[in-house]
């Protein structure tokens, strides 16, 4: 199997598991693990077909996409109980998912358009968007708006993805040193808090004292 | 008219009067209901086309559609106060929009792969993502928290037609078949407060506490 | 530069920077402010293209517009401070994107299909979607339950353009009256608290005590 279709299973398989993790923690039923594993694991890269004029989209192409997601449904809806922190796991699982990701959304930007710009933001997109779908469906406070580094994260992947394509390294090297670069960064800030400076701005006030 | 023109006509109808319930739940003006119902009545219509390719959308093709959408809205803008209970209105209009957008969804999804699987996630798809759509919009409880049934039942009804599809039923028995399938067991959590066991899992804790 | 390009840039640059003063509001890092200002930015657009089958999407085919988004958001991230409110810089952006961008929307859609109904969808979703994004993903109030025309104004600067063009007038004047239109709109509404009635409409109650 090709790398960048190992990294497409992986990225679908372990936000799936994000996402029925999320669906437990909201005590919800199979059906609920079924929906928010599926939309958490295929949503991102739907995203990115469907921008890049990719359709049908890939798990419509390919079905066996969806079945990953359900088996991992199915398995977590009984045994999510086990872990001591399901959040933990979710969020080490997520990290997993967004450096896998971060680097197929690229590869396949970069592939369709050549153009360094969207395979940033098509690998940003990819990594990030089942996540963000999963926190809105859920309620869960979003990943984005929390301090340590997670966009960054799949936007270096993604950027060393590219540099390293351009470079001339073989499709496999590139991959691997993209998927280590995202990982790495996001794995740092989840154990060392790891945080950009925010600037100088001030907390925002509401809106009704300021119009 | 053919079965699925009646059935997408109808979803579209009563996810729209869904959607201007809920503006005149959050009292806004003439324009929010009929911002409202449309996104709601098309939303999960669009989804499934924009996922299969079937770009331009279902109502840039024929925009009847946003006609129904604006005539409903415009309708429950001046009656929506004469319901004793619009949420009960709304839930069960929602009821009857699953039931026929589920099956609609299946069908469009089975006739352009011919896989079950594609066509099972497109019918529940395009029956519960008006209804997400809305509830996020308005800041709702979104109806996917709720614990009674409600993506199983468009999931059982796409799985109804799909079944009943391949064993080679004609087409309005099978999507009669789906409809009512879909809104039995949503109509029944309704009535009889049906839910599906949840499993071992505790409820979440706060991110803070477990990181 | 024609009329509708420099309208799209317009749209573009104006609406990432109120994804970016959101993303100072909430103290995020410079990625934070990048990855805003450009779902903001972009969004609407996206949207358009997406429903009306224009794949790839705009920026896909010309990534300037992610440049453009970049730059706003690095300037915005070290200059955020020194505006006394951003809140308000960032509603009056907001009405100049959503005056451009619903001109621009309707233009797309109208050319697309020659349906003025479809020209007011798009007209109204490209310039609310990008704001709708913003707001959720930084979990602002939305724009869109705040009692002030908002959503009306892309109708109206929508309807304009499109009459304006069936009755003849050449696309530079048609897009200026479509823009004023909403414009002037949207600003009275945030200067003088322009709002449509509400009908008769009681508030909505919590969804437990009405089932």
């Amino acid at each position: 199997m090709p790398i960048l279709e190992i990294l497409d299973y992986a990225g679908v398989a372990v936000f799936a598991a994000t996402g029925a993790l999320s669906a437990s923690r909201k005590q919800l039923d199979i059906i609920g693990h079924l929906f928010l594993a599926s939309v958490t694991g295929i949503g991102g890269g739907t995203m990115r077909d469907v921008v890049l004029g990719a359709t049908p989209v890939f798990w419509v192409t390919n079905p066996t996409y969806l079945l990953v997601c359900a088996t991992v449904a199915v398995i977590l809806f009984f045994t999510a109980h086990l872990f001591d922190s399901r959040y933990r796991v979710l969020v080490w699982l997520d990290a997993i998912g967004l450096a896998a990701y971060c680097v197929m959304g690229a590869a396949k930007g970069f592939a369709a358009t050549g153009s360094a710009g969207v395979a940033l933001v098509t690998g940003m997109l990819t990594a990030t968007f089942g996540g963000i779908l999963r926190d809105l469906l859920a309620g869960e406070p979003s990943v984005l708006l929390r301090p340590e580094v997670y966009v960054t994260a799949a936007l270096i992947g993604a950027g060393a993805f590219v540099l390293a394509t351009m470079a001339g390294l073989p499709l496999a090297a590139a991959s691997t040193l993209g998927v280590l670069s995202a990982f790495v960064v996001r794995g740092g800030a989840l154990k060392y808090g790891w945080t950009l400076p925010t600037g100088k701005a001030l907390p925002g006030r509401d809106p009704d004292d300021v119009m």
